[in-house]
């Protein structure tokens, strides 16, 4: 069925106590609207119009970053979801399809609830409200259902005591014909204590035209919405310990299941074991037989085959390990490419370079890649062997099989198979030190007086 | 009212396990002794007075760091809560106004609570025993209440099967007027089987006078006591889950607050991001908008706004970063003031050092603050560029818009926008490498033999 | 009594997805059949029989190399577990006593319940069978005891409604004496399903015998198995629950517990401090008053009394602090002995090294142990002060009292007392620092256009 996405994010969030606006804060390093995108791509939308208002710019920005297909529209006063809703009829005057209604700070619906939605479509409903069974129903509004129909919703404070007793809820989440909800929505009228327009009224509005309004169910969790901090991280919580679970599933080893930290788009291989305290940034992949040792940090890079990394590794963004690599304690890397069997084992630097095959990066090496204007590109040969404690000044080039000493600072290009270091001669003054250290302390004696 | 507080803390602690006092084991950076004085600042106390046995010279030293004007009265023989109040008396001979009993081992009492039995005292009791409602109330003792009067406290092993019935247990928190409280305990008798002087025995002592007894409720985890490492890590738990809690209520994200560990004192603006495993010790202060990135450590350092730490930064006592600092990875800053726009991105030890504002130090820059007997000063200017792997060696000042090349040992200073660098000539022996390579590999080989 | 255990490791564990047999996963850095074989260690048993199938060469040589007398026998077909037991059959030939059968994935089974289970053989018992209360029965084989005997069991499939409501199932856990053991397994037949031989049949055969079958019950977390990954997580969080709890009753203060993560061998003396987010691997050994801070990470090493380590310090095999020792943030020590009161506090790699007493290295300090071919050792005399920056190259040795000056590259033996040095003369050129800015500007201008 041709479908068309409608999220609603245009909201404030008071109660995030923040300068972002509520569908920016993310859940796993994508942001609440994303993962609500996110969430309808199993239906395969051909419309996804995202309804902005509060940090319309931000929010714009970030959701065509993420499909540029999408559209925006505004809503620039907050006069209610059926108002909200109304903000796209415009963008979809014309569309021949269903419309889906989606919320920003609800990340969770899963697919196979939206295909229960789409199914009740395809059986005859005109309007289809997703309901959840509540285990504290409190102020959610209560769906009335009557035989296989929707009959109404009903707010928690207009119901009677045994409408209080329904535990089935309302999500918010609506579907219906495109043309048949905007003609619904345009039938809602504001006359109301907040004098807001409720998109839940069409369902009242539906039944005395005639219409066949069905409510569909899914599990309480996937429709938690995020309205303060605290939810947000319970929200975080929430996908996380689904991931984890994931991860083992598919056969990977979590020691510390609860102290790995997934992004929403991590890939781990099979036979990955992952120490306890690894966080991952978004954009990684991790092949089959990796080591991630504790305390790593990875983002927006790919670790080959049987690699081990750390423990206390950073790996940013545009690291690119081939098989066999070993990256080791306090060690940085970034737009970085080594290759099979590269080793750099200790407290290192390998920003914006190559490095080739079997290559031995000594401890301490740091690759001089800014010059404080511009970045440099430095490039090891294979199986090249950089002495501990080395600066090499980009641009620069270390041939294969070359060996610089340590501590050298290498400014010019090594040829393959040569050796290199700059170094001065070693001084040696015999009893100095002891001078030296007894003058010192006469002197801290004397400023203590 | 006038108060004094008097708080217990002369026990060993056996359970603990430990030649630390008990009273001086740690919560969030604080030793529950602290934690206890700060549960009764709320009341403005005109007197502190802190009951003292087991390793009192440290408990002493420790009080009296954390408030000199509390004092400290020796309990030398442990003979019962009686005895060790009235080793009190002395230092309040002559106070008038109220004494309420704290326990230094107790570290929740809520502000709360404390306002509701001074309520009690100001509505006519004479002496107020704070209670709690127990949901297995065991071993502890009862409070029998008969109309609005607390008509004794039964110990567990004496009461009577309805006694036992009774939920409302003895915290033993106690407040009277002063000299009425040491007037009741040396009515105090030591006619029992372990032959100690309870304090809980002066409700009857009081009620046989014709004074009025009251007891006062509060919630269970207020009254959480420490008496193993097992409870103190409970309390640990305790007192962050709900500082984590605020955190976020405050407008704080915490992507995984099961992971953030704070201080008693941190100090956290709005829009602060924490990312998981971030861990704070005492006296730290981060303005608005900063990014705390994952495995971070903070002590005694103030963060400005909109700065970037981590992730794997370190700052110590004393460092100072304005506004929009970046520290990054495997660095650790100490004793340093870092001017606005500062960046010091990797692999760097930054101590008793000012960097000026856009400076920026490379990778593996090291200040060498001490030389093996006194601690030095780097000055580094505005704008200055510190090429990686450089050793400034204090005291020493580079310029503004200065230039260190990489691999320096800067031992003299370096004027505004000058260049400075030691370096050696870069010295390349063709082949030589490859004849290493060969000789190493034979001697190798004559090794295995 | 002479014990044998037979310990049934032969399953490829299909649903952990790896290629690694399941019996060698490991629970916090041991393999599941280790902790099985030093489940039955407290019995003293003089025979232990471990039967391999998957992956038997892999299982063979982690066995052997946990205990050399253990011994391995193949099942290379499975069918089923009396088959399995009856690999042992040749192997324990002759051998007068009793044995045990226990599972190579079952790593909890306590000493207390193996000694419930011989006592039982002691009074008389021919065949013990250990069972286990289940809160959740559902699949699981349940023990129909009938008076003090053990009267048959019954697969869950094949139960009455009566037999269903059994809530004692069956681990799996068998003792008879070995003889006995072997005869009722001839006796076992595959006439079933899936045509394999059960050795829970061998209560049936024995009871027709007129043998005596008893049940001994344990907890059921005693009887946890591993077959997937996120039940290997749950045993790993078992083991560490407890073994943190443990820690605490012995002395140790965890700031907080669910962050630490053991190894299997760890000891950790009286009043050590263990900071958050602090890992083992397998042996450790620290000693009493210890601070382990936060984000360390330690394998194979010892930490003498009152040595700080961290945080972010990591200590790895051969690593031997003596008393006093401060190793601080990142820093890296391997195959290193460090005498009382040695420091090296910052970014530091300390490989194949001894550093003396009192001795001070300061940051940024490498130790090049390695030339691409060999390792080689570096001496440090007793209060030797190594400057910030320094590569030692080894083989060499730094002289008691002597002082590397920072930023040297030593490559010859410094004497004691005496000043070492490598340093270039320090150029300055004014004005250049503004002029190469200006031209790098300039030039990155020109390519963007």
């Amino acid at each position: 069925m041709t479908l068309a996405l409608i999220i609603l994010a245009a909201g404030k969030g008071t109660r995030m106590r923040s300068d972002l606006p509520k569908v920016l804060h993310p859940i796993a390093g994508a942001p609440l609207v994303v993962h609500a995108m996110e969430a309808g791509k199993p239906l395969s939308p051909e419309r996804c119009v995202v309804v902005a208002g509060h940090g319309a710019d931000l929010v714009r920005k970030r959701v065509l970053a993420h499909d540029p297909t999408a559209e925006i529209v505004l809503q620039t006063e907050q006069l209610g979801t059926a108002h909200a809703v109304d903000q796209a009829r415009a963008a979809l005057e014309g569309f021949e399809g269903d419309a889906i209604v989606l919320y920003g700070d609800t990340p969770f619906v899963s697919a196979e609830t939206l295909g229960d939605i789409q199914a009740a479509r395809a059986s005859g409903a005109d309007v289809v409200v997703l309901g959840f069974e509540a285990a504290v129903p409190g102020k959610y509004g209560r769906l009335v259902v009557e035989g296989d129909r929707l009959a109404r919703i009903v707010e928690a404070k207009d119901a009677t005591p045994a409408e209080l007793d329904i535990t089935l809820c309302n999500s918010g989440v609506v579907c219906a014909d495109s043309a048949t909800l905007f003609d619904l929505i345009s039938k809602v009228g504001n006359d109301n204590a907040s004098g807001e327009y409720y998109l839940t009224d069409i369902v009242d509005i539906a039944n005395a035209d005639g219409k066949r309004c069905v409510a569909v169910t899914c599990d309480e969790a996937e429709t938690l919405g995020v309205n303060s901090r605290v939810d947000l991280a319970a929200a975080e919580a929430v996908f996380q310990t689904s991931r984890r679970r994931q991860a083992m599933e598919e056969g990977a080893t979590l020691v510390a299941p609860e102290t790995v930290h997934f992004a929403y788009d991590t890939k781990l291989g099979r036979d990955v074991l992952v120490e306890p305290n690894v966080v991952f940034g978004p954009g990684v992949v991790v092949e089959d037989g990796v080591e991630l040792r504790a305390f790593s940090h990875l983002e927006g890079c790919h670790v080959g085959q049987g690699s081990i990394v750390g423990p206390y590794a950073r790996l940013r963004p545009g690291s690119d390990l081939a098989e066999g690599v070993k990256i080791g304690n306090f060690v940085e890397t970034k737009n970085a490419v080594l290759a099979k069997g590269a080793k750099v084992n200790h407290l290192s630097y390998i920003g914006d370079a190559s490095v080739g095959a079997e290559a031995n990066i000594g401890a301490g090496t740091i690759t001089c890649n800014y010059d404080g204007v511009l970045k440099h590109h430095t490039e090891i040969g294979e199986n090249a062997f950089i002495g501990s404690n080395s600066a090499l000044v980009a641009p620069v080039k270390i041939g294969a099989r070359a060996l610089v000493g340590a501590g050298s600072v290498i400014s010019r290009d090594v040829p393959d198979e040569a050796l290199a270091m700059t170094r001065a001669k070693q001084e040696v003054k015999p009893g100095l030190a002891a001078k030296l250290r007894a003058r010192l302390l006469e002197l801290k004696a004397s400023r203590k007086k």
